[in-house]
């Protein structure tokens, strides 16, 4: 009997749930995209998504399919499985989303938070592909801010399942209310919700703010690439809050290596794609904030260029999370050093 | 021909070197102590620290030595073995201790920070031991804070060797400058001399000062035991200051569960003596800085008791570093789960 070479990725989000069945070259079969509908509870989305892969898997045999991975919110308790307060899915709290899709598939599942499963496929297949490294921290500047660590060639969890929050890191004890209930939060900051908080208070104290003044006050609102496209056009105020998110997502990763001595940070998320807005500033920040990253200069304590933690834009984009927990199945079998990679530069 | 069994550990600080011999229950077969001759530079201090090991050994044979283990402080490039610009050993800088001693002996030596050193004690011999945990963290309160990190099982490095400066990651970015460079490194807070500058700014903007600031105000200085004293007295202005103390160790202690989610942070050093002062407020800075923290209590996200990460003072004293050294040539042996446990009772 042939090895099992499927595994099927599932990405689980506030607004949509995504399936992808892929191969043993990791390239994509079929994938099925479906509205959360968060009110009609989980064990409803657990069926939806049962029944989009029962459909996607059509003429592959189940002994064919080695696992289910899948990507989720946090918080999870990833030890039992089991999801915490979530923010954008509320009343699934407590649900036990692990085992019930188990249950559902007859299949082995694999948790991990949807921060870890992009960090796993960025590591991977993505900006950490051709490193080769077995430790590194992914940033996924969201909505919120979530964090991934790969360290010694795992997944981090942590005692608890959460594996690390660095979004949620204090960088300003007095400062604005996170939603977790902390104060002065990475992420009140350095996502995209940070992003547009740090524009009005730009507009606002700015002598020349006429054009992100227009932006931040239309009724529909405004997003991150609004005032990236303001700031990409020459408008000063708009460049400066990509200055002023850079000194923040700078102080983020300042303490993360001066805490852990990673060396490679990804950077990813939709924010991340204004890179050139604020690399410059947050790459001052890490200099004026890490004294474990200023050490790290050649000529320092014995150390080479190569030895200084790499700070790299993500390569993978929004589908990080679904390749990443499909990724999952293959890492939990062992397959970590095997020479998949050729096949999967199809991803990129 | 019998194994090796004698370890030896070596204690390098800026104001003396402890070397100590071990035997094969990790009992100290005899020491020897001796002032740090900074000026007379690095060769001369590993010269006298080969000649305390001949005349310790005194009637045992070479091949006895299993090895020997040597705390420094850091910054160290613990993978190559060089010193870094070390405050209290200045002109030591780029020497390769590691090599040095090595060559001096002709054993095999392991460089560690003695902050790392002292986290291994404390996890093997200390307040770990019982927990049976193979991930921590302790934080040394001393004229600085030191930082080591056990992950998996092993002393995390980091990529530099480093292996984590929590006493620099950043909870004030507009504080007071930091020796290290930075501003408002936890450091400049939750450390002996941070204690002094608490107790100052206490005394400067109390209403009733009377015995802080007679204390402070001392031609021949004040230390933290000075303030330790008075508050357990009962004098509120020195309660006070401690109060802050713990707020700013708890910010500190915060980040990093946030970061990395872990079972259990212990925390040594002269200052943490004073635990009954500090811990009420550090926890409380915990409860309101830390999601991660949060989440673990009892009945959210699945969460037992046993769950949420234990804070617990260290166990060992001044002594973890050198029975930390002491420890390392054991370690690299692959004797973590030999049952040795029994007999190092005796240092406790």
């Amino acid at each position: 009997m042939e090895s099992p070479y499927l595994t099927c990725g599932i990405d689980l989000g506030g607004t949509s749930v995504r399936v992808g069945l892929f191969d043993a070259d990791l390239r994509m079969i079929g994938s099925s995209s479906m509205a959360t509908r968060v009110a009609s509870g989980p064990d409803n989305a657990v069926a939806e998504i049962v029944d989009a892969l029962r459909k996607l898997m059509n003429n592959e045999s189940v002994e064919s399919l080695l696992g289910i991975g899948i990507g989720s919110p946090g918080p999870i308790n990833l030890r039992s499985g089991v999801l915490g307060p979530l923010p954008n899915l509320p009343g699934w709290e407590n649900y036990p989303l692990r085992d019930a899709l188990a249950e559902a598939t007859d299949m082995p599942v694999i948790l991990e938070s949807d921060a870890n499963a992009a960090a796993v496929a960025e590591w991977k297949l993505g900006a950490g592909r051709d490193a080769g490294l077995d430790s590194l921290a992914m940033m996924t500047l969201g909505t919120g801010v979530g964090s991934g660590l790969i360290l010694n060639g795992q997944v981090w969890h942590g005692i608890y399942g959460m594996g690390g929050e660095v979004g949620h890191t204090v960088i300003q004890p007095d400062g604005d209310l996170c939603g977790c209930g902390s104060r002065g939060c990475l992420e009140m900051y350095a996502s995209a919700a940070g992003l547009c908080r740090l524009a009005r208070q730009v507009a606002a104290s700015s002598i020349d703010t006429s054009a992100l003044g227009v932006l931040i006050s239309q009724p529909s609102g405004f997003d991150p690439k609004g005032v990236a496209d303001l700031a990409a056009r020459g408008d000063i105020a708009a460049k400066q809050v990509f200055v002023e998110f850079g000194r923040y997502l700078g102080l983020g990763i300042a303490n993360l290596i001066s805490t852990l001595d990673l060396p490679l940070v990804i950077v990813g998320g939709g924010v991340a794609t204004a890179w050139s807005l604020f690399a410059q500033s947050m790459f001052g920040a890490l200099e004026q904030h890490s004294v474990v990253y200023r050490l790290m200069r050649p000529n320092r304590l014995d150390a080479l260029e190569s030895d200084r933690t790499a700070i790299v834009p993500a390569k993978l984009g929004s589908s990080a999370g679904l390749l990443g927990a499909a990724l999952l199945p293959r890492l939990e079998a062992g397959e970590q050093n095997r020479g998949l990679s050729l096949s999967w530069e199809t991803h990129q």
